[in-house]
């Protein structure tokens, strides 16, 4: 049965809390999800939470009793904690009812089976988590695989990204390479890979996308550095008729998604 | 000629750090904008700042020295601060070399020539100010005349909106509207109001839009009102392939203006 806890002292509020820490998610090797639906989410998804926090008003809920009942039967640690400390807890000052510590999935790209899904998204240096967690929620609408991270990114397990992913997290593949362990990796089975950029004369709109589509995105300040651009399959260019020269690179991730997968409707594919 | 300062008490560093406070714009009728690039931009479309805070580092560079200079000759205050004030002044940890307040323009409806520009965004209730700059920037990127708010919103004037937009805050034209001053304002003219909904079967790839395009976005959590959705000349659906139902709203308004702007290139428009 789960304990009922009211000192924001007790070591499982503070294992939770520091999980906010990005340090503190790699040693424990769990990260934060906040709320009934995107934990429902990961149960959909096959996960369940590690460790749960839940006020006595989220535990009322019969999906919420499911699945605490369901990460119990498996050995979770399950605190009762009132609304105000779970506020705290999430920094949220819209509190959510439930909060879970899930473990992570490996990250190599050994746990990439390419041929799963016609499309995967590869960001580059990517700064900001939210526009992770934006880019994998997207994944989700376009049925991509998952998400592949390169070089040094924002952590998407922090709690801005799983967040912004609203449940993504669980349901796209996540992985994170080097270039040089990406790059031979890529060339080892089928996949072409598309990079966006200002330097080719290829209209985004008439370019010939195949399976599996791998689409590059640049680092957010940075864009792609030249010698990735040169490795890909494919450079396109996305019309930029204004005054700016690039896109929110969550942004530009969903207008080539988007668009990849209408071309492939458009061609019976 | 410019003041130097060094006092964080200085009534002018005082004054420009305040604009960080929604509140305050409003009193001052000021907003903050930092940077170089996004301050030859606001330039570049003929606004300069009235306040003007740079580091001795900042006034060095030509673009810079033209823009200080131009904006006293307009009667702006200019003062130099040691960069580490420069730093607190904007709240980042990298600091910018340059700040501004603007003067932002009118926001009402009537400031708007809706045949300047084939595409409008329309956003209802937005809560997240870096979704609205993230919008003005890919309105930008697709020459949208501009955004409409509807409704309570996010500030388009505050720090993280402006930043988002890249600049985009004065190329793109901004007003704010309560719903029932829009809908009589729009009937008054021409305008195709589109909408994005679950509740269609008309897939937004097979859809005819026309000039002038008002695409509505909805609130981050909830979605457009049923009378919104009601009040629409065109309720269009994005598939969505996996297990979530909707996108993040500037992600939705950039695929939907993408692909409007391509379905016009291909109808030779």
């Amino acid at each position: 049965m789960p304990r009922e806890v009211t000192a924001f002292s007790n070591t499982t509020v503070k294992r939770i809390r520091s999980l906010r820490d990005k340090k503190t998610r790699r040693e424990e090797g769990l990260f934060l999800a906040e709320g009934l639906r995107i934990i429902t989410e990961a149960r959909d998804s096959g996960m369940l939470p590690e460790i749960l926090a839940f006020s006595r008003q989220g535990a009322a809920h019969p999906l919420a009793a499911e699945i605490i009942e369901a990460a119990e039967a498996q050995g979770a640690e399950a605190i009762e904690v009132p609304a105000d400390l779970l506020s705290k807890m999430s920094g949220k000052d819209n509190p959510q009812m439930l909060l879970g510590a899930f473990r992570p999935p490996s990250t190599g790209l050994a746990a990439i089976n390419r041929n799963s899904a016609p499309l995967w998204i590869v960001a580059q240096s990517l700064r900001d988590p939210g526009n992770i967690g934006t880019i994998l929620r997207t994944g989700d609408a376009v049925a991509a695989g998952g998400l592949i991270l390169i070089d040094d990114s924002a952590d998407p397990y922090s709690v801005e990204a799983v967040r912004a992913s609203m449940g993504a997290i669980f349901t796209q593949k996540v992985a994170m390479a080097r270039w040089d362990e990406f790059l031979p990796w890529l060339r080892s089975g089928t996949g072409q890979l598309v990079g966006t950029s200002l330097k080719t004369d290829t209209d985004y709109l008439g370019a010939d996308y195949q399976q599996p589509c791998f689409l590059l995105i640049g680092n957010e300040s940075q864009g792609l550095p030249a010698d990735y651009e040169a490795a890909c399959d494919l450079l396109v260019k996305m019309p930029m008729l204004g005054r700016a020269d690039s896109l929110n690179a969550a942004v530009a991730a969903a207008v080539m998604a988007f668009h990849v997968r209408a071309s492939w409707k458009l061609a019976g594919l």
